[in-house]
């Protein structure tokens, strides 16, 4: 069978079990493709997270791949049909841990890149690659540190294309450009234990929250905006008692969630809370953590070579999009670069039995190159 | 150190390690005691819980002592002052894991038995002693079994004393002379797992349940009566969420426990709580335990002894409850006897350095004996 490039180097990285955080020679891989056409290859290791940063040139603008060699843990491997670390192709569809999210946009980067410096070898700026295999972990040491890095000397980038799995129904129908902002909080409300039988004795934090806890769920936090949609809240865990059927909890637990778009700020919805349990006067402690700001990158020279490649790639009009979760955009967007995400499909994203069309791997390396071609050909 | 009887019964039974279901002898120190004063001894095993029946007479009416030797486990030893089987006096208090719930009692019965047959030899009826060593366990092969056995060949109880720690304050100033019935249910609420960052697609089970869980704390049930506190609806478990902070719970379990008055009953109960969850169109199960029916033993014979003994001995006025926790009375009530609970102070049961004050133990002994005189003595 006579493989495409961009297949043939998919197959190569999906063979490597890179359990996040592990890269397992991933990047290695990668970067002797890309040292051959002329990458300067910068290896930054922190901790235990392999980072790859690679340029070709030294002018401005530069143009930026990003993406992650590391994959979620396959779950039950008996629950897979084919071995998560063994590509195989059935149907159209290639398996494995990391086909769709996100080895084969790497490979198709490569490809691209490669092919793009074959025929302008003198491009205009810098076309670099930021890669990590810390996305899927804690996100601390990967491109946080590399960001970081890069903005300790003032290395810039222009315009950031993150090759997660963008495209929802086909190849190349949604591209995002923003995403909202994430608030996390662990929530601690206070009662006080005691015997069921004795109620009186006894303050239930459950039935304390319960009219607070209604609040929160029905709140209209704001109705987003043209490029984001309504902020939105959602618990993700609740628990208090200790299984004890005759015991009345002293303390619940409440973790929550906030995906916000750029019509709040997460020190108003922080308010926001804060108002409605004590609205109820609870005795609470509650700890947040805010996990990304709320980035976007409007209609522009990246977005419009993104669109107009895929239109003439694939015949579809992309559509922008700043749902769905975060990625690793909302570290590089604060340096001033405009980002956006476009990739594969992202219906098995995580999922057993993870896949890709394998149709869409040339065509994906032909976006990736059109797009190089807009904005760092000569003309 | 000259001990009374009563005290010295005390720490004999305080010595042995009677943790739930185990017996430890206890019952047999008991029944030697109780044999020498013409009992008729019956050791009833149900699997591995030991049961009592000692009855003296063969005649009607039958006055009954209930209690049970098993005691709760001690928690961490090293909290404890002293060693919780090796009971110590200090302060005027009697330390000991049992000490009172409900040891003490169950010597001050023995104690009160001897003396009122020394003095009445040839009483009326029957004295009777329900021992059981399953009290704090399940339940299961303990009381019940016994009461069953009689039952069966239709022997029947008058009266019935049974030695819990009612007292709250003083000795004797509370008999409980009923119990709320209690009904309990774990509830299961359906909603669709999914991420966070996509809640269109997902059902979040605590959002979708957050205004009925309202509704069950804030419903007034009834307002109980005269005998009877108001229904008391209590959630002791809440829990939904596998600890991840970006996935959307499938499902929320909720367990929850009423103590239910006389004014409603356990099948009003649930057609109201089914009620309130259909009301919001939940997708639920819920699987229901009714742990107790409620009982009341109204003011008669044996209320009328009970608060004499109590004026005469340490001249206080009782007050009738049917507050607190389920006990056995509430296997016993069902065969038609009277029932009541009378003993020592309850504020330190099943904690650690639980404790009773030794001043209590004759007294207790002598309320139990002129309850005897009153019912049983030929006049």
């Amino acid at each position: 069978m006579n493989h495409s490039d961009t297949l043939e180097l998919s197959l190569q990285l999906l063979r490597q079990p890179s359990v996040t955080p592990v890269d397992h020679d991933c990047q290695k891989i990668m970067a002797e493709r890309l040292e051959k056409v002329g990458f300067k290859i910068e290896n930054m290791r922190f901790d235990d997270v392999d980072n790859l940063w690679a340029r070709r040139g030294t002018e401005h603008p530069v143009f930026c791949f990003a993406g992650h060699t590391d994959v979620v843990p396959t779950g039950h491997l008996d629950a897979w049909n084919s071995d998560p670390f063994l590509p195989s192709i059935r149907d159209g569809k290639l398996y494995g841990r990391g086909s769709a999210d996100m080895k084969t946009a790497l490979a198709a980067m490569v490809v691209a890149s490669e092919r793009f410096v074959a025929k302008h070898p003198d491009h205009k700026g810098s076309i670099a690659f930021l890669i990590t295999s810390d996305e899927e972990g804690p996100s601390i040491n990967g491109t946080v540190k590399v960001v970081e890095t890069l903005e300790a000397r003032n290395e810039k980038m222009t315009w950031c294309l993150v090759g997660e799995p963008s495209s929802t129904n086909t190849l190349g129908d949604i591209i995002k450009n923003g995403r909202r902002g994430s608030l996390n909080a662990v929530l601690t409300v206070h009662g006080k234990q005691g015997h069921v039988a004795y109620p009186h004795l006894a303050q239930n934090p459950i039935h304390l929250a319960s009219k607070a806890i209604n609040d929160l769920c029905e709140t209209v936090w704001d109705h987003g905006n043209e490029y984001f949609p309504a902020t939105s809240f959602q618990i993700s865990n609740i628990q208090a008692g200790t299984g004890a059927t005759n015991v009345v909890p002293g303390t619940l637990k409440v973790t929550f969630n906030f995906r916000y778009s750029t019509e709040v700020t997460a020190d108003e919805l922080k308010q926001r809370v804060l108002a409605i349990l004590d609205k109820y006067n609870l005795s609470y402690d509650i700890n947040w953590t805010l996990s990304g700001l709320p980035f976007l990158t409007p209609v522009g020279e990246l977005v419009n070579a993104a669109t107009t490649a895929i239109k003439n790639v694939v015949n579809v009009d992309a559509e922008l999009s700043t749902s769905g979760g975060t990625s690793d955009g909302r570290f590089i967007a604060p340096t001033g670069a405009q980002v956006l995400e476009l990739g594969v499909l992202n219906a098995t994203i995580h999922q057993i039995n993870e896949h890709v069309n394998v149709d869409d791997l040339d065509p994906l390396a032909e976006i990736y190159e059109q797009i190089l071609i807009e904005l760092l050909a000569l003309k």
